[in-house]
């Protein structure tokens, strides 16, 4: 009973988004991860793209969202946006990806408790992996209050080249402008090539 | 701009359905036919069915309805629910379909304007297609008002030997009872199979 509550409220945020790109008369449509999605101990093992692919080349602009789904080993399992987006970025071979969040990007610590945290603009693959080294270690609360979970999950699609992006999606036209290309304050996770190349 | 819509009205019933079955406490998930089918024409080029042959297993009851969905030929498609049921006993090789629906079952005239009209009890294959060739034969207006349509679009699945009922869902435990085997007033639509034995 649990999963289906949950999913009826996960698609209730999704309708809102929906219902707001309409009104702006972007042609939308869902793509509901539980019914093209099976994980396996919550990592994708099964994802159909083919009516997405379709989606997209007929100019629509599909939404999917953090869902539960089926596992082949747990029952179910809560597939996060996150991962969904790095898989689907590499499997439809994106030039980008630009995530949109609540802060200005990553930050040393919490922004919203502590006026001290300094925005990370550039983050390389190293540097990423000896931070999550740290935080494993000390077994403490992720004191990036979770943004660096979300990071570490668009690795692979960084670790394929992909550009990637973390954006304040709360601040006017911040989505609009890195979706152009233009320079929006934010962090950018530097991929293995772009790595080699500035050092 | 038409499909996102459409889409979105499509969704709304179903989440009434859902709300319904979940205050039964019964677990059950939708399967979004936008999120797993192309189509090629307005037939079912391709459908992932690995997500509901888990959620069966898993033993929920998937909710699937008739759908706006791309296709690979005219962009997009209606896929009727109908045509989901048929393709899906197929593939997922079941014992039998009970059609729901606000009439008894298939007759020979619209018996919502027709008081005359008699219900048809069986009706085999052959029966069925001297129907089809009458009525398109007449090119005039589906007598059966939508329901010989319907019947035809279930044929592939009762030539594969898929026991089918259509039954009145309106009318109080009627699919209950078809479910749990018992007689109910409607509609058999009988395969090659039993045709020959009873012949």
């Amino acid at each position: 009973m649990g999963f289906s509550e949950t999913h009826q409220a996960m698609t209730a945020l999704n309708r809102m988004v929906l219902a707001a790109l309409i009104s702006h008369n972007i042609p939308t449509l869902e793509v509901q991860p539980s019914s093209c999605v099976v994980t396996k101990s919550g990592r994708i093992e099964v994802i159909e793209t083919r009516p997405l692919e379709k989606l997209l080349e007929i100019g629509f602009v599909p939404v999917l969202y953090g869902d539960v789904v089926v596992d082949s080993e747990k029952g179910f399992a809560i597939l996060s946006g996150d991962q969904l987006i790095s898989s689907l970025a590499i499997r439809l071979a994106a030039d980008r990806i630009i995530v949109g969040v609540d802060v200005d990007g990553l930050y040393s610590a919490d922004p919203k408790t502590h006026p001290s945290a300094h925005l990370i603009h550039r983050i390389t693959m190293p540097e990423l992996k000896r931070l999550q080294h740290v935080i494993g270690e000390a077994n403490v609360t992720d004191v990036t209050r979770g943004m660096l979970g979300k990071v570490l999950e668009l690795m692979p699609a960084v670790e394929h080249g992909i550009h990637t992006t973390i954006v304040n999606a709360a601040k006017p036209n911040n989505v609009y402008k890195a979706l152009k290309g233009q320079r929006v304050i934010g962090t950018t996770i530097e991929g293995g090539l772009v790595d080699a190349k500035s050092s």
